[in-house]
């Protein structure tokens, strides 16, 4: 499909905002989802007028993890694409990636022997609190610079967990993070060793194996987290990038590390925002609206309120956002997208299967189907259930960007 | 699809009329779209009882040209099957076709020269009339007959335009009309050569450039139309015929050249009819109504309106096609279907990607879930939304001409 559309573009001035409300789509307690029992009258008049449906965001029934969603929604088709677990993970700590770079995401762990067998006691090294994650890390950095003329880095995240990059001189070939995990996934099993899945991964492989030896014996003297556990070998991703896929200056304004890595991966550039409220991202908008084409506006906390259950918080985010509509029409973008990339229902804790509210506002919608922003009304809306893939030719179309398939 | 469909064709006397009223799908001014704004008592009563939708022509957020939506609705996937620009031409003008022919669109052109560099002034000859074209077409058609022992025959179009055949001894081989246009594009730009994109097109790019040394010869002295460029050189396409997809001896009732041309692609019978009026086209389906089991029932005026923004003049077709359709349902169709092609919404004065709705009407539907006969309605009714493909699966289920699949 992106072929075909690239084939299609037509260039003109025209001004795309996209805001993804993340983990939007809801489940109803009490008989009504999150986006239901927020009073949203800017988002209900939108939706009045425009075209609304739900997309599914990798395919029925299936979960999607951050990065197919994100994807997904950009119009990269998630089966086809993916952004490793290690890289979001880096991506997630801020750190900037290039094509001779091999991500992981690690665990501190704690080890023991049963007789002369090492096992895994705690796969998370007794979910050690993040101060102590930066100190035992901080030993591994001091001692461990390079391996074998690969520079290492080791990046604290919360608790347990942390980011390894190794830099490489030259540009990894295809296939270079083809190394299995060494996690054993269950407490009681010996770790395994990263092994290499084709030629092309042996010389990772090798580095992760000496890497994981001295490390360990950095920090054999720890208490809990003695030991530690790689996973999601990843290179940096080859996407096609959005201004060639789609002939869009494209920016964003998220304020999280990972949404601002996967615009970068896309090679949207990334603005500066004051902190992560929707308040900051607005005034971002307002300050480059000229200078884009297309943006990526992103709202975090819809999904954070989400994965912690807070129901009523996740309606006050949504309610906040709705107060900003009438700033962001002000500045008269030819499209606004209000959806989310997956959803996140407070009563599940976590990332759902179930399709998301999308809604399109431009002049060239029919309109008059759904009654208010919300999951029971996108249903009723014109353009049904649909892939995720689908929204960007949807976007382009109403922007007037696509020629005519055909004579 | 077509190949599954084939499998399971079980052959009967059901009749079917697919009435495809072009460019039907609109847009709202002042809240109406021009399906809305039209009195359609006979196809509201229809829609009520029958089975309602919306076909995508191609995929969500395209806009099809005439060929490729024509071909959905007819169940050929248009990413699939493709009726050249050239050959499109040519059938709009009447021409028939051959599979040792090679059709070509051409443009009457201004060639001037910057200092010992052509270049080309105005790509349309200064869009002369059409009785100048015909007369320069003249002198070219007098002066070559052939080149190289292929046959070449110039047809004027509407202003600048003509199609151009070149009628080989021989079948062409697959790849032969693989060959780039001569208009730049741009004006200013010197014309390009017509260059084979592989070793199959290298005779018919030879004979192209041929032409276009003696044509533009002979026209040399024409003030506007100095010269000419050609574009869209392709061959007649090998379309599986409607009687082997589907076992339906097929027929039309269109009167515009283009529609007849691709009814004859398919292999259905082109109908005599005296005009191109609605009710010329309904005199013809009852003259010829015991001999076909399927009828192309096809209203141009419905697009023709929408592309010169005139909403009132699409409104009025509507309302004149509703008042025949008591005279239509007399005939006792087993399955009558009303459609278009694609959207062509008067506000936006071209084709669009909207979905189009669909009404089908048969005995075997659950009907109850449009009130009408109208883009909003149809969002209601039992079809969904759905991809033009699946237009002739639906036409021939409910015509009890397809067996159970699988045991």
């Amino acid at each position: 499909m992106q072929e075909i559309i690239r084939e299609l573009l037509e260039p003109n001035d025209t001004k795309i905002v996209l805001c993804v409300l993340d983990g939007l789509g809801g489940l109803p307690l009490d008989g009504k989802t999150e986006l239901e029992a927020a009073s949203t009258p800017n988002l209900d008049e939108l939706s009045r007028r425009g075209a609304c449906g739900l997309h599914m965001p990798v395919a029925r029934g299936i979960t999607p993890g951050s990065g197919p969603s994100h994807l997904g929604l950009f119009g990269y088709d998630p089966f086809r694409y993916e952004i490793g677990r290690g890289v979001l993970e880096a991506l997630g700590l801020g750190i900037e990636l290039s094509p001779s770079e091999v991500a992981i995401r690690g665990n501190f762990a704690t080890l023991k022997y049963k007789g002369a067998k090492p096992i895994i006691a705690d796969r998370r090294g007794g979910r050690i609190a993040t101060e102590e994650n930066k100190r035992i890390a901080g030993r591994i950095r001091e001692k461990i610079r390079s391996i074998d003329g690969v520079k290492v880095s080791i990046t604290s995240g919360m608790e347990h967990r942390f980011a390894l990059v190794f830099t490489f001189p030259e540009p990894l070939p295809s296939g270079a993070d083809d190394i299995t995990d060494t996690d054993p996934q269950k407490e009681g099993k010996a770790p395994l060793k990263p092994t290499p899945r084709r030629k092309e991964a042996e010389r990772v492989a090798h580095i992760a194996e000496r890497f994981i030896e001295i490390a360990t014996e950095i920090i054999k003297d720890e208490k809990a987290a003695n030991y530690l556990l790689l996973r999601g070998f990843s290179v940096y991703p080859n996407l096609p990038q959005f201004s060639q896929a789609y002939g869009l200056k494209a920016a964003t304004t998220a304020a999280y590390p990972m949404y601002r890595g996967v615009a970068k991966l896309l090679g949207m550039d990334v603005l500066e925002v004051q902190d992560a409220s929707t308040r900051s991202g607005v005034e971002t908008l307002k300050r480059h609206f000229k200078e884009y084409d297309f943006f990526y506006f992103h709202v975090k906390k819809t999904d954070s309120y989400g994965e912690d259950g807070n129901y009523w918080g996740k309606v006050k985010v949504i309610e906040e956002f709705d107060s900003f509509v009438p700033e962001i029409l002000n500045l008269k973008p030819d499209v606004l997208v209000v959806t989310g990339d997956h959803s996140t229902p407070a009563v599940l804790k976590s990332h759902s299967w179930h399709p998301v509210p999308f809604l399109l506002h431009s002049p060239y919608t029919r309109g008059g189907g759904s009654l208010g922003f919300s999951e029971k009304e996108c249903l009723k809306g014109e353009l049904g259930i649909f892939r995720a893939t689908d929204a960007m030719p949807l976007i382009l179309s109403h922007a007037k960007r696509l020629q005519k398939f055909g004579a």
